[in-house]
């Protein structure tokens, strides 16, 4: 077993992520052949719980995809059961603090480097049977800094050794810094922040994510040191190209 | 109840329809948000059955959306079903011959102007319980010319009273005139075909409907007197966006 | 095994039929444990397909009572699937003619006896591995009596030997007849069609399936002779009583 | 965007509430078209989770009716999940302290006045993309209080500035005061407690809902000062509608 | 694109069949791993339909396993769906005539071999674009001879041009002969009529697949001249092994 | 309502408990007429969420075979549900404090023996309207110990009034001994590990689970005074019996 991202990061590229909202493994499996790096399942503002995951994590085993989760929040069981059905990495919402930095990178090691249950029923099946015994090297652990408070922490925070990196949630961070939320922000106190997490982290050896809406700014990110960037959303590029056809139709009424 | 396409249609509007292959209520819902005059549930080359279709038929009517469904065949049980589920017009496909046609136009209709079977259990709770009185002549049926037989049987098939009108299939007409299969074809042998239809349908007093890809051919159609014209569907725009998003990120590195 | 509707009316008692119309087994089991005599799937303008059926059918067998399913139409395909997944009877609507009736009671009944494939996936789990050799008695198949045609037909619908019997839809039946559908009819008209039906059917040896709205209806058919009486669906008990709550609410303003 | 019940209550109207334990977006369409002012899915000890609540959303959401939640637990993942589908009010069980009062409403209201995440999905195509900039001021949320425990620190649990009101659970308040749990109750132990938390929150300012059976009784309590009154849910009335039929039937014979 | 059965075939091997009657892309996932030639989704006497059996072709082709599906019944709608979805070869049941084999391969193949409908919505995602130029030499049709009535008939059935081959299911074959149905039979008569199949159609130049429960006997069929056999089914193998289990401790009390 | 594992462990009976990781009904119907004494839903380890597990519920409920349910993790609201949805016990992993055990122990109990919060929507339904009266006595809790952390607690663990008892979970308990993570361990320090958690439980009064993976090692486990032993899973075995078929066929070419 390899998470072809850890590989890509160590050679210095940056990833390109994509985004999955729509809980539905027919849509999961278009969106595994488009060729992105890794696809994320949104179980926090996304629409798929875990059973509706379990699908479209099968259908991104179609292809070479690494699978990704964000979990709805800070909580052992969905992070265990995410990995334990196949994910090489989660992404943490809204931590805050060292402790909780603490207590979601330990949820996905083993022992004795962490606390994970173990019970790999999908990873085994998919990755093979010596799944367990690679897993604490190949699992990407990416807390989300989106907070002032965070920001006050990001040191700390960074100090947790079996932490990967951290993930960059640019709307939650700018409506903390008391800036309208948007993707692909311009604003200088949210693009300062970002910069500075992106920094940081590179420093202290994390690895860093960011959250965006265009190939763009996601370069733009990825020069600026983010080792995983992520584009859109299905059901964004969904909702945007069908508004898109209907306007261009209507336009030559 | 009105059906608002048979509305525009008598007023001289081609109206847009949308297409549905994706079996998933949450992404029907932002389908039918963008505007679409009407949205077609595919249910043979699609990816929904009626259990998902009934999903997608909920979400289109949390708005003005004029429900269709495409059927996978000509069979009396699922035509009469999705009428109950509260679609406003079946489309079937591979009508070859007056009988078939006939069969298919009966199925949309209660006695004594066809064979539908008494039952419209979402039809009634959405459309109010005179929905029966009123089926008849809201509800719209569009039999597939999509073969070089069907186009041997227009004339009779178009003479068939109780059948609304007809939807040309280009990709299956194309083959079976011995032309590649594409969408938006400019093949003289194919166009000419989809001209003959249109014309001829329309001198008959039957209404066209027109299968295409993008808006600019749509338009082309309606100009040839399409009443309604589909442009692509939900799982080719989310496939095209995220594959050209992929692709740009690419070439940006 | 035993079906215990045919011991029932064996013994001259009518039995008492529920209807489902929920594809939901949570709604399945709380039917289940009403006291129903029998629960029909009704798969034709119920909302349930061959998937949710099969979870019905599941909350069912927590009871002693007796799996049916109405159909959608005449398919051998999902009558046989539906006795595959453990449904003692089938209710097939439209059957118009002798020919429908063969074909419909022959997919009901192995070799010699008709054409029904062998394979009892969850029947031969729920009712024994010998559920095959009582399959042929225990399965009970009525033929839907609801056009003027099949009024025509009856005396030779009912000499189809293997047809166990004949359900009345009152609500098809007066539209074919020209009367306005409606639910335990009184039109003269209707109401002798019926009672025509439930004495032939009687003195022709067949049982006799009839569809009513309230106990008090399916008594008066059951004094006719019915053997099986169905009142109400779960869809129209949950609507009827959400609304009366809710109009008592508005008139305590 | 508007919550008509803040409207109602302003306007010194209580409203009518209705109950969904079913987990089926087709039941849920029924009882949305019932005229309910508000429908609540029951995710603690009703039968849908999220995936399912989702389809109940969009079954609401073909109606003006207002959709609510009652989530499983305090649970900060599970409360801005439901908010993101579009729940404009959150019903929180066991609220005993008035740190978790706290923690309940600041999930429940964006920075700077809470620490609801931001990512609306369903919310922004629902309601328009300036749903964030209203959610604050048109987000209810309710604490229950049904415990001694919460009895005690009532009037501190009121004094949470961003906690919009209670619901009052009466079956644990009820059990947990040494009384039999039921439904209506008119034990005075239990009816001086109802009446204490509806006049003490009144007086607080703030909203009150109460779970009733009947309309008798919610009119009763609406009387007494409830601004929001539940009555029933859809699988007891189903339940009761399907055993009084049976029953009736069974008197008949 | 490449049928690797038709490749095996053309080289003398005969492939091992797994059976699919479990509506779960879970289990689907792991009978993928287990190294099966191919994979059959029955959809006749198993328990998955359209919705279910399009996850489990996702988690075949997690794998290189072939998929295939038999359909309910001959039908070309359910025909089609499952080739659209993926399907490299389809078992039809119960063909017992010439007609019937010439209805079934034509709904195979694509014009003008055929009158297959053009829309391989999700073959052409998972076999590429080109998909429609190699379907019809590499899309299998094997026809179910399984009664007495199909013996009569073998010689022309098989003379059908388009038709791959035939499918063996002996259960039915047996009650069609009049004898008990049971896999793995002995009887002379079955065997006798098994052995005549397969002879009969090699030298008919037509492909020949098996159903059995045992290894041991799929050997024996191979040696006979089936080019693939089936060996057991996923839900006969937990069942058996759950029971042998329970029993093994019961022993041991 | 009677918990017949409670029965027999009071009568010195071991009862054994089969494990369901296959979030499916069909194949729980099949599982649960094994004739295991129980059987248990993993959510923790298992594919199954709580919508999947409503019906795998049901589908014992066909059988006289105990429901019950290991969590995902300690939390209320989760324990809480399974328990209204029908389980007669709970197992809960990583309980490693005595702190854990007594929130574990009292989210089982109603008031005024735990906080467990009423509305027993399907266990009400399934066991009478008196359940809750009988659910304190009848309902087991068993927290699992499985961590070196949880050793040293066990006697703290073993002293909380309410808790039912112990499940052992060899793996996580040997790999956070240091020792390779496997089923039916061997190694002294495990073995000796397992023997001191079983000979203390039942010194101290409490039942107790082991988890394996064979008969004779469960036999080896109710020997030493496990009350309830696990043998296996749905998913290994369909695994196992699907490789070792595919292998027997390999063997014979």
């Amino acid at each position: 077993m390899k998470n072809h991202l850890v590989e890509s990061w160590n050679e210095g590229r940056s990833t390109l992520n994509g985004w999955i909202a729509i809980p539905s493994s027919a849509t999961a499996e278009v969106m595994a052949r488009a060729g992105w790096d890794s696809l994320t399942i949104d179980m926090q503002h996304g629409l798929a719980d875990y059973q509706a995951a379990l699908g479209v994590l099968t259908a991104i085993s179609t292809t070479p995809t690494v699978p990704l989760a964000r979990v709805p929040w800070l909580d052992e069981g969905i992070v265990m059961r995410m990995l334990d059905a196949g994910c090489l990495g989660i992404i943490c919402p809204m931590v805050n603090s060292v402790d909780e930095a603490a207590r979601f990178a330990s949820a996905c090691r083993y022992a004795p480097r962490g606390s994970r249950s173990y019970g790999p029923v999908r990873a085994a099946t998919v990755y093979g049977a010596d799944y367990w015994k690679q897993a604490n090297d190949q699992v990407v652990s990416l807390a989300m800094i989106e907070t002032a408070e965070a920001l006050d922490q990001l040191d700390a925070i960074l100090g947790v050794e079996e932490l990967s990196g951290v993930y960059i949630g640019p709307s939650d961070l700018a409506l903390s810094l008391g800036v309208a939320p948007r993707f692909d922000p311009d604003e200088p106190k949210v693009v300062e922040a970002i910069t500075h997490i992106i920094k940081t982290a590179t420093a202290a050896g994390k690895r860093v994510g960011m959250h965006t809406m265009t190939p763009e700014y996601a370069k733009r990110m990825a020069d600026l040191g983010a080792d995983l960037v992520t584009v859109g959303s299905d059901l964004r590029m969904l909702k945007a190209t069908a508004e898109a056809t209907v306007e261009q139709w209507r336009g030559l009424q």
